[in-house]
């Protein structure tokens, strides 16, 4: 790979999947829904020590940023379903990384 | 890729990764040192949009994770650098991913 495929800017490819990975959570949120979707409350016991406050706003800025799909059923009370959307899909090589380097740790 | 080689606890591999990486700014940082050593002021202009604090705070994080390796020259004044770690050249393939991923938002 190129330096100027990896160091670049202001159009940095690299920049614009962090700026919309942000930051652990993300990250950790799309590896779950990697595995098919899930509703708010399994995901709030597959992410981890994550606050619901958190959850939900990172949910949110996953959906705005067109990487999940928030569906609700209208149950009483209401179930939210969440999914990856095909460009959330686009993520499975960068999270499959992950999982490589990290088994190294 | 199986299932449980995404989503998976409490010794997940993708979660110590993004307990690693962290957020956005870790993974500029990451970025930039792939194509070299990098003196702090150099990766001041290369990072982007970070303040002095926060990238300071990231580098330390690096280099008490592995990642990063700090050497300060005996010039007046001193001058310091840091380059990837063997451990940190590993993230490489994670950073490409979201080259290639981030080419195509």
């Amino acid at each position: 790979m190129k330096h100027k495929e990896t160091s670049c800017a202001p159009d940095c490819p690299v920049q614009k999947t962090a700026d919309l990975m942000g930051g652990k959570w993300t990250m950790l949120i799309v590896r779950d829904l990697l595995s098919g979707p899930k509703r708010y409350s399994q995901l709030r016991v597959s992410v981890g020590e994550i606050s619901p406050r958190i959850l939900a706003s990172r949910l949110k800025h996953l959906a705005k940023a067109g990487v999940v799909l928030r569906k609700v059923f209208p149950t009483v009370p209401p179930q939210t379903e969440y999914r990856l959307t095909e460009r959330g899909k686009g993520l499975k090589p960068i999270i499959e990384a992950m999982a490589r380097f990290g088994s190294r740790l």
